[in-house]
């Protein structure tokens, strides 16, 4: 690159787009090759459905521990797929870049994204860059789309939970909303927030492969946290959920962080969780897949569908009461994904 | 909707986003259902090769003489799915929208794309919505992917032009950029100039069944326009166009406009045209089923591959000289798309 930052000519189409691409996108992202000057990348016929999925990512910083804006892309569509119980086969980066941001700093995200990536397994087939004058974006906004293909047959949704399923976590929640907001902050804490961001594919293929069928519903918690999502599943199944607080794994930090801020962690975004609605006669071997894949080893059975009362949760208090779960109501943590 | 204006709240994942959800996207894009909080689209298997795509868009103004940002938005990637030889079969929606933008306008874009789908029989599948605090995007950027299948085994790509080969292309150069330009700067012209964003998908298809193998490159001459477009395309192909200045269909006004900013129609972006590199033999042939279709009535053969002399692209002026065409090396106008 000649250049160390990125200028308006860098999206143009024209010489300066084709040198960005040659000198910099291609050789990392490597799956982005020649051919993809066509439009279009070109895959092989697939065998079984097909899902597809779309994210875009503001996230504010666009550095914080455990990841970046980058790596949670990657990460993010990976798991939209995993939820829908489909294997990822490809993905696509659309970036919108600031005039003016640093050669380096695009150069560490596409590692970044490269990198989660070759850790999944999953290809960067297809991209497109667009540059915008100074003020138009903050910094950088990236946009992933997946195509990923379904190799049986099952109804995996969350339309899917029944009376009776546990509710399965594969380990602590918050940790993605607040290692971003105490980064954002500049929180002096005890110990790092780390987010979870992680790529939950291979984690769902061995709970597809170890209880197939009586995996009914799976979802990736992010905004508006374990209980936002809890209340979608039990709105589109028609059924009321229980959780139980005292099950409910919480790291330490992110308790000490959240009552800082006046925050419930059921409601901060994770990035690297799923929730699993299993039916009751396999959760305890779901739960021993869960702890034995390396993003598993905190996995807790956090409640259960108790009735058909349709789109309730409630949450059974450590002393004792219950609390209706409503969602989040107006927007806790801007751009945290 | 309870809100006249876009806030926070309803980008982050609670109560507000199902609210515009629910309220505003859903009942607009009907194809993105209930199903859908399902994190991804289900598509039955797919018979063919798959082709995917991506692309953002930031134009400015978000509307613009015939078209929005949400019309472009789907032409746009319906055209790259379709310059790759492929039928589209979904689409994803991926808005990233700054606080207070108003619902109006939201309801308008959204309309929008809901036609251009329609319209060019194409379903909108998926998708997700971002909202960022004021002045952290202009108004509201919008990624569109796309995966479409190839029901063929032709090799159509910007790999494949051949020494003879005949260069069509549907009509007007120009359009877009200058319909896009005059708006922006509010020049006074005799007449509109008016964009030219069209789903070519159905021309394609023609092309394809009409001349099949006959057909060699197809490519849409976006960002840095024709110029830049065929220049990638003799690099490619490793060959050397010769382009024919009296032969390039230019509409007056948008010629004067072009004159007036001193700006040349073959780098200006186009949002409705494709460059079909054709079999001599069948390019009268093909030049017919341009002719014919809705969005190539004033088509032209504007060229020919002259040789093998790798990268080269000439202009046979109107007063009889060769001019060497390069890329685009700066940016000649920002936020075209």
């Amino acid at each position: 690159m000649k250049s160390d930052i990125i200028l308006l000519g860098h999206g143009s189409g024209g010489k300066l787009s084709h040198e960005l691409l040659d000198d910099l996108i291609v050789p990392i992202l490597s799956g982005i090759g020649q051919r993809d000057q066509n439009d279009a990348a070109v895959l092989t016929q697939q065998q079984g459905r097909l899902a597809f999925t779309t994210d875009s990512y503001v996230v504010d910083p666009i550095f914080f521990p455990g990841g970046s804006i980058g790596s949670l892309a990657i990460h993010g569509t990976i798991n939209d797929l995993a939820m829908a119980a489909a294997m990822p086969i490809g993905i696509s980066v659309g970036l919108i870049i600031e005039e003016g941001l640093a050669v380096s700093t695009l150069r560490t995200i596409l590692e970044d994204m490269s990198a989660a990536a070759e850790k999944s397994g999953v290809r960067i087939l297809t991209g497109d860059t667009k540059v915008v004058p100074r003020g138009k974006v903050d910094k950088i906004f990236i946009n992933t789309s997946g195509i990923g293909v379904m190799e049986h047959d099952l109804d995996i949704s969350g339309h899917n939970a029944r009376v009776g399923d546990k509710i399965l976590i594969n380990g602590t929640i918050g940790d993605h909303g607040m290692a971003v907001m105490a980064s954002r902050e500049g929180l002096a804490l005890d110990s790092d927030i780390t987010s979870d961001s992680a790529p939950l594919n291979s984690l769902v293929a061995d709970l597809i492969h170890g209880v197939g069928g009586q995996l009914h519903a799976l979802r990736d918690p992010t905004r508006g946290g374990v209980a936002t999502t809890l209340k979608e599943i039990a709105i589109q199944s028609e059924v009321e959920i229980t959780l139980r607080e005292n099950s409910l794994p919480v790291g330490s930090t992110v308790a000490a962080a959240c009552s800082i801020l006046g925050l419930d962690p059921l409601f901060v975004a994770n990035e690297g969780k799923l929730l699993a609605f299993i039916a009751p006669e396999a959760a305890e071997q779901a739960l021993m897949i869960m702890r034995s894949h390396e993003f598993g080893k905190r996995a807790a059975i956090i409640g259960e569908v108790t009735s058909t009362n349709k789109g309730k949760v409630r949450l059974q208090t450590t002393i004792g009461g219950l609390r209706a779960i409503e969602m989040l109501a107006g927007e806790q943590l801007p751009r945290i994904c």
